[in-house]
């Protein structure tokens, strides 16, 4: 039996990273994949999402390329070369993973992990233990009873990357990141596109106004939303897919080819020996302290299956987190009030802490700056003006609650205000910090002087 | 005669936002102009280069439409429409100013401003007068008497934005932002450009390491380039321009349509006034003091017309900070050391603080760290894997020395070191500031990592 300081069961990218950290702070370490290196995220989500994305990107500038001086004839897409490049960045990626794993001397065992008690694992019928055993085996698309996923007419994003021909007509149902960016991708390519969202607003952990800039964009652009609307039925016996739809003004049926569920994750904790070695799970995650430490000494978890925002960052800097405290070292724990999120359709969305509701419903009294792209001299050379950026201040303290941002460049831009944030900067500092001349970041002092009543462009 | 709190001479960015500022505080503000409303910055520099940059960029994409998995047929530019589009961007931006300076009530005065004793200034024969009067006549291209501009075949930035036809060839004497933002465009757009460098490195005011990869990345796009080299003779007498270039190998001869001089600025200190009212310049500069204020009370002077870096967002600092002053707000000095620089060609530069060599000159002890966007899964995904992110940390006691960065999308991601810096932060924090995934931002924290050993990606 193979023995190591560390083991970690999953190899995306809380897997992967907390490995790399764990065998540079001297530990014997072992990863266990069943699939491919560098899980959903590397293979089947953030970058190969953002590589199609980048084709829309730039076919958009095909489409509009007499509003830059420019002329072109028949532009034009090959759908399967588009999906083909984002198949290779993806190929390149998991092999950049491979590559990173050796370097760091980490094991790489292949199979189903399946936890055993007294801190072993099995992988296939062979038995690994390890001091200390982390669970990061990430999460899959969820299944709602009504939106049963066949793979072939009603898909998760895992089919929406690959598939072999272009939709014409396609539902999106749900608007949160994974959502949205499917819709604009197929939207740009030519497939008529439909968002059907539960709730009120698309992309609904966001701040209002930025949703209901996402959905004035995404409208201008061609994609029919529905808010406040539910699949109450899908009926694929037919050629394409068939789906009730019930909304605030009653019954509608959709036709399409392609139904997208993109209604959340769920947790991969299913057949993993949680329960042979007794640790302990809540609603879906896996239960853990501070320090990642399930309720069994030796076995933590990270990542999608335990509580906290299911980002590809989070995972990493909670595996880092978990293994320099299992090395000793004095660790703070993270702060998951300072975790951005970003969507990358058109126009991209980036935000970090409260929305302006959250922030009222937690009863501040707030200070909010809001400056649009339309007045920023850098958005108008770029033909970028849709969009803002919103800051949200506690009036009493100056504490920088959130930051809100949609348009050109700002998933980029977001680290400004989450390293703001964590050096607990105050509005005037922001605001006497020189941006450069001509940027988009501008509109992050700018929003900031509107907040506080000294807003130069405006 | 018209008496006011404020007057200020010249309405670029320095003078402009000084003057909306003073009017915010509840002075009643003039200001002077003489030609169009936002200066050099917004009628002749940073914005409209930016529409040309953007038109080179958009051409790019169709250039190599094939790399996305799209095909275009006859991509073409219409020269003439590309700076049309520039020049109503400019022309936008302009009344943009128009419109800021009327809602804040401040008196336009069209004309050309002479400072006179005893706080007044005349316009073409019409004098005014005020209790503060703040010079922001700014800069122009600065003629070398090897390299007399004759304004059509010999010429600066201003008629290069403008140019009636496409010269074939082009010769960029000088690599500072302005000549390597005018190389990369004429270059796009299918122009044979060579660039003639005094120096030993192209952009030589930044970090050698930048200057090598800008270097390496304009050769790759065809652009000819001389470093340690001279134009020490230029003939207009034939149908083109002949130069004389001194190089380290000897004497060459550069045949072109057009040579653009752009090697640096000269302040538009002449026949202002200065000598009349007794206001003290040093090496064409006008001396200031912390506030601004020159030796003669109630005149002040701000942006390229004193010492500091000519570069619009300085300008605009030192205008607000100038009149909070006056209004006896209590502010700090301005920061010179954090002020961040941007050239935008592609790659994009951004840097702020010391090089790594400026670093050492200064007797650091030094921990540098360095992330190639080569290794960003977010820059693979959008085919702009040139370039880097490079951190210098004071080894003793954390102090985050200097940022350098070259690659897509830098211009707007150098926010956060400045903000950063101004925060004084220490590497540790930025490497526990969670970094949205997948972006190029993830770099910043990424090179920490590397100047700390904690890299994981790499």
């Amino acid at each position: 039996m193979s023995k190591y300081d560390i083991i970690v069961l999953g190899s995306g990218p809380g897997g992967y990273v907390t490995a790399i950290r764990a065998s540079q702070l001297g530990f014997k370490t072992a990863i266990i994949e069943k699939e491919s290196l560098g899980g959903v995220c590397l293979n089947w989500g953030c970058i190969p999402t953002k590589a199609l994305l980048k084709s829309a990107e730039v076919f958009e500038y095909l489409k509009h390329a007499e509003d830059y001086g420019l002329s072109v004839k028949e532009a034009d897409k090959d759908f399967t070369a588009v999906v083909k490049r984002s198949r290779d960045v993806a190929g390149g990626m998991s092999k950049g993973v491979q590559f990173l794993l050796r370097k760091n001397k980490i094991d790489v065992i292949e199979g189903f992990g399946k936890l055993k008690p007294g801190k072993k694992v099995d992988v296939d019928g062979k038995e690994y233990s390890a001091d200390h055993i982390i669970i990061a085996t990430g999460a899959r698309s969820r299944e709602l009873p009504s939106l049963k996923q066949d793979g072939k007419k009603v898909i998760g994003y895992r089919e929406a990357m690959v598939l072999k021909e272009q939709p014409k007509k396609m539902i999106v149902v749900g608007s949160g990141a994974i959502g949205v960016e499917f819709a604009y991708f197929y939207n740009s390519m030519g497939t008529d596109v439909t968002i059907v969202e539960y709730l009120p607003n698309v992309v609904p952990v966001e701040d209002e106004e930025v949703s209901k800039q996402l959905e004035k964009s995404f409208k201008k652009s061609g994609i029919k939303i529905m808010t406040s609307s539910e699949v109450t039925k899908v009926d694929t016996s037919g050629k394409g897919v068939v789906a009730t739809v019930k909304t605030a003004k009653g019954e509608e049926t959709l036709e399409a080819d392609i139904l997208l569920s993109a209604v959340g994750i769920k947790s991969n904790i299913e057949n993993i020996g949680l329960e042979d070695v007794g640790i302990a799970v809540g609603r879906d995650k896996i239960l853990v302290n501070n320090y990642y430490q399930t309720n069994i000494p030796g076995y933590y978890a990270i990542g999608d299956v335990v509580e906290g925002q299911a980002l590809a960052h989070v995972a990493s800097a909670e595996g880092i987190l978990c293994v320099e405290k299992i090395a000793g070292q004095n660790v703070e724990p993270l702060d998951y009030g300072n975790i951005p999120g970003c969507t990358y359709a058109t126009p991209e969305i980036a935000s970090v802490g409260m929305t302006e509701k959250q922030a009222k419903e937690k009863g501040y009294d707030i200070k909010v700056g809001k400056f649009p792209f339309s007045a920023s001299g850098k958005a108008s050379a770029s033909g970028a003006t849709e969009g803002f950026v919103k800051v949200i201040f506690d009036a009493k303290y100056g504490e920088w609650l959130g930051c809100h941002m949609i348009g050109d460049g700002v998933t980029d831009m977001i680290a400004e205000a989450v390293l703001g944030r964590k050096l607990e900067t105050t509005g005037h500092e922001v605001l006497k910090t020189v941006h450069p001349h001509p940027t988009m970041s501008e509109a992050v002092m700018e929003a900031v002087a509107v907040a506080y009543g000294e807003v130069i462009h405006l």
